[in-house]
């Protein structure tokens, strides 16, 4: 059973999908789906002995090519659509202990490529609206495969946060006729203290107004709307940033660190937007969670128990330079 | 070092409270600070051998009645304020190992009562806009006192959730003239399969646009906005009703459940507004956790792995009838 069911006292849609509920929970090691499948063993996901990257459809997808019709009845107040979209999983290897951080450059642009190829193929699509590449990571973020990957999801309408983000830059378009995202970028620029890496078309931070402790933004420095905008030398140093900022979160308690990734690009529409990748990391130290309880779920008002400053200057001073055998920086024109 | 910071891309206050981070986590027993103070023992934030039910305001606030002058400068784009408003602490009982669905209807009622009266206390301060009670119960929702507890925040502003229901409500009434909450509850009771509970003056049932596996909506029969609008047989049946779905919820996996309790009433304007509480629990089995990760911290998307219909289904053989000595429902007029 799948379907999207409309909330009407909130304005958006929540996916139902029963099949996720019995999903792959944690399987020993020889019984991960993302590995490769090796001669003479279980079969995984992967029907290939080795591969470099790979991307498939999520076997429990909570939006699909062809959905099922819905299993429930709407009602003008409450209406029901198909679960249409789709969800891809992105295997960034074959190496089941690897992760993002631990990739090298050139595999990261590879990641970017894949993430690009893939939202001009998905949006090339009638029935997609969005499409929203992304990595859960960390059992404390509620991942259930431990196996390096990411997900994309191809969304039938523009989702609530892009939405409210686009009406904001919409409003402060109609009202200073700049980029919304531009000015606050230009502005962490300027006051400095936030900053944590910079790189060819790309500056990282934690944001003014974070709300989580190391919630860190990387926003494009050219205003680009979307992956498929990006050139060459904006690749690489989206990889570049990538790489420094994902060594950073694992050098902060010398573990690996636990994120959301959220690649927020513009969805096919001609909205004003502009692309960035924000970070929700759920740790708040070395031992603690953030979890987001009455006020933040229940009222929508986040409290952040630290400065914005104080965590971005510990994480600036925990990002290291790159390796000298990495792609380096396009020389400035 | 608190304040209230300006999220432009969102448009919503995020409140930084440094002084948070230390704040008490799981002291042993003998030294939990919502315990009363016995003589010659540890004194703690109840200087009191005994009580009924106190009310008192948090030691690490978020939002306080005096708050510092903010620690940063503003912006016209990203602008601060003070933290004001009020964050206060519950302690439902003195029993250190009681909970809210172990409690007699009678103290349950008197809790409503707490509410109510602090709700208007709240309100009366011209700082104070929203008030909402609410509760975080259980480790897996990050509560790090174990008695029993609520809270209640004054809020200087309408806050994000709802502010987008009363937007969908202003928008619905425009458009037909009727309550939004009032049409959501009449239609659960049309279709009846996901009702849990009913008492005077109040509906239970797991809403069909369910978030949550065992999210739960308890809707006011009456059309009324706020807390201060309940006569005394609503306050007896919102206590008979929350006895019924707290116990329910703990039957269901014979755990005491965590959840979020959320309670949602008017704040001090005059937008149309429907008195409700909403539970969202962490749980999607009985050792599984639902998290919030990628599709909905990231994009506003919920996935929700079960069927509303089945969930209520479950929930509702587990609710038990109130036992003989409990304060009986009114008799129908």
């Amino acid at each position: 059973m799948s379907e999207l069911r409309w909330h009407p006292l909130l304005g958006e849609w929540v996916a139902t999908a029963t099949q996720r509920q019995d999903r792959t929970f944690f399987p020993p090691e020889d019984y991960c789906p993302l590995c490769p499948t090796k001669p003479g063993k279980f079969p995984t996901e992967v029907p290939a002995a080795t591969y470099d990257m790979v991307v498939f459809e999520n076997k429990f997808p909570s939006l699909q090519r062809n959905p099922p019709p819905p299993g429930v009845e709407g009602t003008e107040l409450e209406p029901v659509a198909p679960s249409r979209g789709e969800c891809e999983v992105v295997v960034y290897t074959s190496d089941h202990h690897a992760t993002l951080a631990g990739a090298s450059v050139t595999r990261i642009e590879h990641l970017v490529h894949v993430w690009r190829d893939r939202t001009r193929a998905l949006e090339a699509r009638d029935d997609v609206v969005h499409v929203y590449p992304f990595e859960n990571k960390g059992a404390a973020i509620g991942v259930t495969l431990s196996h390096p990957h990411g997900q994309i999801y191809a969304y039938p309408f523009v989702p609530p946060v892009v939405l409210r983000e686009i009406e904001r830059a919409n409003a402060y378009r109609g009202a200073t006729d700049r980029c919304l995202f531009c000015d606050v970028r230009d502005r962490e620029r300027d006051d400095g203290r936030r900053i944590v890496a910079e790189e060819d078309g790309w500056l990282a931070y934690v944001p003014f107004f974070a709300r989580y402790p190391y919630e860190t933004h990387l926003v494009a420095t050219r205003c680009v709307r979307a992956l498929p905008d990006l050139d060459e030398r904006e690749v690489r140093g989206l990889a570049r940033i990538l790489k420094r900022v994902l060594s950073g979160f694992d050098a902060l308690f010398d573990l690996s660190f636990p994120y959301i990734m959220a690649v927020h690009q513009a969805p096919k529409t001609a909205d004003p937007y502009h692309l960035h990748i924000e970070f929700y990391p759920p740790m708040r130290s070395a031992t603690r969670l953030k979890y987001l309880a009455g006020s933040e779920a229940g009222a929508g008002m986040f409290i952040n128990d630290t400065l914005a400053e104080e965590k971005a200057a510990e994480l600036r001073g925990k990002i290291p330079a790159l390796a000298a055998g990495e792609p380096g920086r396009a020389e400035r024109r």
